[in-house]
């Protein structure tokens, strides 16, 4: 009998290779006596006047009563009249911080050793508030928009964060240089939270010496929080650095303590349904996703197999050079737990 | 006696380490017998009125007459009440495209081998209007403008450039799945230009998507042209890519056929004056801008010159693990004319 109460989460397979790599979650999961019962939600075939995506008013209530939920990807149907189904769950659900931790896999070779770096997002503001406007034919403006309120609420998670990690540095990435007001605002939030932790270093480093910093030495840093763009931005060069976004899990925090992972690789039509997804990104974001629920002996166990498989070589799926079937990669990560 | 009639050009030597690595210019470019006579120029101890900024109304005056100008590195006074320095280049003299070439150094290991792709950076507008307010206490925005003009005539430059360099692919960096109506018009306005020039291949990538590709595989790209700010920062993780700033060129094109060429790594001030510092991204930008006024033989002699000594490997400077001064490094290559 399972050592803890069931917990209820609610998982959105996506599309695409979206099931596939949902299936492989819910199966490690359960070999691994994970006590989460999933409640399954897909995208809408039609627009929920309520949520005006695809996205289904009952899915975003799942996810509100039960706090924890897992996404697969998800293509954002092509046609106007409806926001984009991300956008929409970040906004919806306040997911305020993006958090997507990023380390080199044993045994998976990069150009990068030992990368072991968190980059920690705004996630509801910035470059995308979504106001722009055309002042006169060819001249067209768009709003960045930073607020004290989201600006400390993302700092105080990732000081939050850095120190329930065990992690020594936060630092700022910014460009403040040049916009000054937006981006001092959120530089002048990060100073005040780190006043707050005096245990943990705290430094400043401009968006552009940040990425030639981490291509040449991506060990320099630990966490980073910074704008949404520039959380876009760094995030995925972070990913490509150790793999790539098949590769690494990320986790959408919300106020009132919602916890919503989600792989955020693309849906990968081209070869949905043919048993030649890689799973990685969704398992591992399932890993962070008990993290939140401090299940960490399952997220280790879970973590551990995961890692071994990959370190072993012997089970790889076609984006990391192998041969091996989704079902196999499965199979072999279930051997290992 | 020189086989060219001597050309005028403007030199800012800049502060901090800019006058050593300008001195070690002057002597190679002498050396190999440039016909070049330059106009050298400080950045003054006081606001110029007419230019807003420490830089005089004079320096300007000189670029604006020998229409081309090399440019080291200006560390900005701090203080209020003026401009920055590179700034007010950049607006007073309209220099609308930065251009960077990005290449692997023989002999100077990196992570990566054969990178070689040109970074071409809309450098009047975007994130850069100066345009920021507070709407009320807690919440600023800034304005990014995007202009047809401005796009076109950066696009128009991106694919020029592109067809009398012989390379075969532009790619437009953007993020227009969320900046539709700034980023859209950009994109727009880089499909109109292609179509001009069908001989070279033409894509969109988003900029998030382009980090993670540099990084995983430079080899996929060529051309790249996109908005101020990402242009900001993809050179510089480019530049990371074959060993930072102080080995990259950099060239600034400006309305009516100006070229600036600049080094952009910073004035370094606590090595300047110590015989230390690295020429080599000052003497490749001075390579560019020979290659601006078509004196191809003289830019490859010089090129060839300062590449064969740092492949050789006995004399560098210590920011690439050397020991060689200034003075040496430049002797060494002005021996390999
Ligand atoms: C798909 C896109 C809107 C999204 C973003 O820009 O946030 C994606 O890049 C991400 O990082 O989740
Ligand atoms: C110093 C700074 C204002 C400048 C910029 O942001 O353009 C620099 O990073 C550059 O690339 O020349």
């Amino acid at each position: 009998s399972a050592p803890y109460t069931p917990i209820r989460a609610t998982l959105f397979p996506g599309d695409g290779i979206g099931p596939e790599i949902a299936e492989s979650v819910k199966q490690i999961f359960k070999a691994a006596e994970v006590p989460i019962e999933w409640e399954e939600h897909y995208v809408g075939t039609e627009i929920d006047p309520r949520t005006q995506s695809f996205l289904t008013w009952e899915s975003l209530e799942s996810v509100r009563k039960n706090r924890v939920g897992l996404k697969g990807p998800m293509a954002t149907p092509i046609g106007k009249g409806h926001r984009s189904l991300n956008l929409t769950l970040r906004k919806e659900l306040n997911l305020y911080a993006n958090v997507r931790p990023c380390y080199s896999l044993p045994g998976y070779k990069t150009r990068y050793d030992n990368v072991n770096l968190i980059t920690i997002r705004e996630n509801t503001e910035g470059e995308y508030s979504g106001l722009e406007h055309q002042v006169v034919r060819g001249v067209v403006e768009s709003l960045k928009v930073i607020t004290r309120q989201a600006s400390l609420r993302v700092a105080e998670y990732a000081f939050h964060y850095a120190k329930a990690h065990g992690r020594e540095r936060v630092s700022a990435i910014h460009k403040a240089n040049i916009m000054q007001k937006t981006d001092g605002l959120f530089l002048k939030c990060c100073r005040e939270v780190a006043e707050k932790y005096p245990e943990i270093k705290y430094e400043e480093v401009v968006i552009d010496n940040c990425c030639m910093m981490l291509v040449k030495n991506p060990g320099l840093f630990d966490v980073l929080v910074m704008p949404n763009l520039y959380g876009d931005i760094i995030s995925d060069l972070c990913a490509g650095l150790v793999g790539g976004l098949g590769l690494t899990p990320s986790c959408n925090i919300g106020e009132g303590g919602i916890a919503l992972a989600e792989a955020v690789h693309g849906s990968a039509p081209d070869i949905a349904g043919k048993n030649l997804a890689n799973p990685t990104a969704l398992l591992l974001s399932g890993v962070s996703m008990l993290r939140h629920l401090d299940l960490h002996d399952k997220a280790d166990k879970i973590q551990n197999a995961i890692l071994n498989t990959i370190a072993e070589g012997k089970y790889r799926t076609a984006d990391l050079g192998g041969k091996a079937k989704t079902t196999e990669f499965t199979n072999a990560i279930i051997d290992h737990l």
